[in-house]
């Protein structure tokens, strides 16, 4: 067995089997060892981005890792951005990527580049596999840290000699009753970060602060004072976010939930935090006369970009933080000890979103009507992957009361990733219908998805939210004090010069595809694309909402 | 005036007046600057992959720098892969990334990356402004850095308070017959690495051997023995390839040039070096026998990747290597020196390509067919930007008798270059027809291209040579010694399913654009389009070459 086989086959037995690539020389022996497994799935994708993209969806969707195999440091390179993403989803990824052969990389050839160090800002973990003996335990490795908790972005790098040579043996199997010695045995030069700050990322000191005495939590939650719990990553689905609403409801605190889930649970029957607003603005309303703010599994309220004037933090001058867990923890036993604390029984009232949905809407099409087309739609058990930004912000409201549904947003802020996301999501769940929400601007940076999601038969339906602009930068140009755009800045935010025909890309990449001109017509298109199995695209002309 | 103005207002002042942008939040003062400065033209792309392959076209025919305007880490990870082609290309860019206000960044939102982390394995220069007085020396330090000789990527990093704060001073003006001093009053934490081995590029050793003695060269050359001299680099056109032709014949040398040079002057009248092949085993062939290899300006010789039992460098055993001049040397003054030492006149003979045109051809599309098209319309002038990979290899001799020409070439090997780059030529020669030579799996990754060029009306002709295929993978499968691919294997490699309609991909994004079904009609449609003021794209497709 070579090393590309050996990879795969140590990936398989950690119930890693799907492997989204776009694959070069350097990584000819991995495509012909997937030929040999066909128990790793393979998905091609025409741009790294995609696939970066598309294991972040799977892995939101799938609570496992995909694997990604890229093509030396520019492939890498390529998949940077959603892996960004990823990483601030706590979403587990694996990246194997291929390097030179040891000795050819001392010659600089044209594709040489420094792989560990642009893996380094956005991987929790980096290692290179440095010896045939060494490469089943790195990748072994990289999948506990992918795994975590926290979830990370672990990344492998493979030199092309040590996945064409002959590989060492097999790792032995692990316990049956939990994960096996980490590193064992390994000689990689991988170099560990369980943490949320993983490397290349000093900087960071308030997002996840220590977790609080619990007594001191249990104090704030019974001090009858104005009070919030903030649920976030882990504790915004499940059984965890039921746990956290019978706090909440108990205690008579808010419950919110923060700005950006990786996955966040909604509908009928499901409890309804409110997400703390993009809008610094917004947030600082949502939270202003808090006295305690209890974060659950979620960052510390920051504002999204900095501002002339507004403070970074969002939280009240006079509101205590108080941590009841960070991402490394055992969610569920800090929950049930907050609970028993408490006196709040396992069976304790939650309040629930009631079932509802808008009425067909007709007319012209808004920001209005193409959220209660959505919402008078969306089937139920969807997974949504939004990233309709300022097209969208009616959309969770007209869906709150939708049968339950999952909801994927843009974790970290890189604009493309909603069609990967969308991609790798239907993989995850064949049978679930994927509702991808698209701004423009944001749907032509990663558009070959659709290719992937023709050649795969995905059950996803795309409506691209079309304002002809890059809408939030209009609105952020006057935020950030920079004056009215004269021409020169306008076209620098303006998308409708020329205008985007969605309906002719998708169709050229093999996606069916049509324009709805009214709210009617939305509605008829999205109920019949919804029904039908595979991808299609809806293109919507909206106005700027901001 | 504010850090974003004096941003500009540096780079304007050493000629640097085109910037290729995809800006965000944190760089909204920029943009309100540029309002402010049409003297930099702003050139919009969806995607910065985009942004910063055409800077890269621009920096390779004009030969000075472009600026981009990135957004934070994820927009300089998106724009990376093109940035490793023109650092390979030693062309002078210089990159403006936004960073969140210094004090913001320590409370790590979720945009937060290690910027410098990321700039710094595709960059020669990384700097970031640290006060308000040190900005226009970092800014200065960068184009100083970008220019060379060798010419790089130089990366400044600009925290948003700093550009939207009051600046410090502008420099002074530049003595008139030379630059600046480097770095003069500035406090920036950028390091400078002039050599072709920026930082994180630790392993090169061999590429750039140093330069040997004088009498060295000139000994090899007088030797009567087989000797080859290698042009690369600023030695591509111009005079200097002149003179490395006059010397090569004077002393019976062969006249080679690198495999990959950024700009490759062409056509009748010019000197026709052969390119040393992309296959080594064809490499080898061409340099079999030779005693001695005179570099100018061009890398020692080595595999572009590594394959079991075939050497790294491409050098014969018993071949001495000598080095007349690396990227940082003066070249002029080195073939100078060399063209006296061997006796050559400055009137010397030369061998140039004859006039000659392929015949125009007719019948099914095939490699050939399609090369001979193309050689038949050529228009004098054009600036070819090939990314045509395995579907393109009879064009060079197909059009080697052209009138004069520039061939742009994929220097890294980081596919989606060619239709970026394609866009910054254009823009950097109003006047001359540009023509991008696809390949089907590498126009994807940047197709986004095509909405600039539609925007800015830039004289572009895009062929996409349509194989259905990643060609050269299927080729470097068997090569690698990965066996005969399967299903699974093949599906990694073959774009068939389904097949991409690169008309309606143009179309929707406002180029004009047809299809080609006979070489007939590809000549009458590839003239109508040459002649024809702005872009358009013909989709050709063609039999898979390997």
């Amino acid at each position: 067995m070579n090393g590309a086989e050996r990879t795969i086959d140590t990936l398989l037995r950690r119930g890693v089997d799907t492997c989204f690539t776009n694959p070069g020389t350097s990584e000819m022996h991995f495509v012909a060892a997937l030929d040999r497994t066909p128990a790793m799935r393979s998905v091609l994708a025409l741009f790294e981005g995609v696939a970066s993209g598309a294991a972040d969806g799977y892995g939101r969707i799938a609570g496992r890792p995909a694997v990604t195999l890229l093509h030396l440091g520019p492939g890498m390179a390529n998949g940077l951005a959603n892996l960004h993403n990823a990483r601030r989803a706590r979403t587990p990824v694996v990246n194997v990527v291929g390097e030179h052969a040891v000795a050819h990389r001392a010659f600089d050839p044209p594709l040489a580049t420094d792989i560990e160090g642009l893996a380094r800002p956005m991987s929790g973990w980096v290692g290179t596999v440095t010896s045939a003996d060494g490469l089943a335990a790195t990748v072994d490795a990289a999948v506990d840290a992918a795994v975590g908790p926290p979830g990370t972005v672990a990344t492998v790098i493979v030199p092309a000699d040590l996945s064409w040579g002959e590989a060492g043996e097999e790792l032995p199997a692990a316990p049956a009753a939990g994960g096996r010695p980490r590193g064992s045995g390994s000689d990689t030069t991988g170099s560990g970060s369980t943490g949320a700050h993983g490397p290349g990322h000093g900087g960071a000191v308030l997002q996840f602060p220590a977790t609080s005495p619990m007594g001191d939590v249990v104090a704030a939650l019974r001090s009858g004072e104005p009070t919030a719990i903030v649920v976030g990553g882990r504790a915004c689905n499940g059984p965890l976010l039921h746990r956290a609403a019978q706090v909440a409801a108990a205690c008579g605190a808010t419950l919110l939930a923060e700005t950006f889930p990786a996955r966040l649970a909604r509908g009928a029957g499901i409890p309804a935090p409110d997400r703390l607003a993009y809008l610094a603005e917004l947030a600082q309303l949502q939270m202003a006369g808090l006295r305690h703010l209890v974060l659950v599994d979620a960052p510390t309220p920051v504002s999204f970009f900095a501002y002339p004037g507004i403070p970074s933090v969002l939280v009240p001058d006079g509101c205590a933080l108080h941590v009841l867990a960070g991402p490394a923890d055992d969610l569920g036993s800090a929950l049930d000890e907050l609970a028993i604390g408490l006196g709040v029984a396992a069976d304790a009232f939650a309040p629930v979103a009631a079932p509802a949905r808008p009425d067909r809407p007709s007319g012209a099409l808004t920001a209005q009507t193409v959220a209660a087309a959505i919402g008078a739609v969306l089937p139920e058990g969807a997974i949504v992957s939004d990233e309709s930004n300022t097209c969208g912000i009616h959309i969770p409201g007209a869906t709150a009361g939708c049968p339950p549904h999952d909801w994927l947003t843009l974790t970290g802020g890189a604009i493309g990733q909603g069609l990967p996301v969308a991609t790798g999501a239907a993989i995850a769940a064949p049978g679930r219908r994927v509702l991808c929400l698209e701004a423009d601007g944001s749907a032509m940076y990663t558009i070959q998805s659709l290719w992937t999601q023709a050649r795969e038969g995905l059950d996803v339906t795309t409506v691209v939210l079309d304002n002809h602009a890059y809408g939030i930068l209009a609105f952020e140009l006057s935020r950030v004090g920079a004056g009215t755009p004269g021409p020169i800045a306008s076209s620098m935010l303006d998308l409708d010069r020329p205008e985007l025909d969605f309906v002719a890309l998708a169709t050229g990449m093999g996606v069916p595809a049509c324009r709805a001109t009214s709210a009617e017509e939305l509605v008829t298109v999205l109920e019949k694309a919804m029904a039908e199995p595979g991808p299609s695209l809806i293109q919507v002309p909206v106005p700027r909402t901001l």
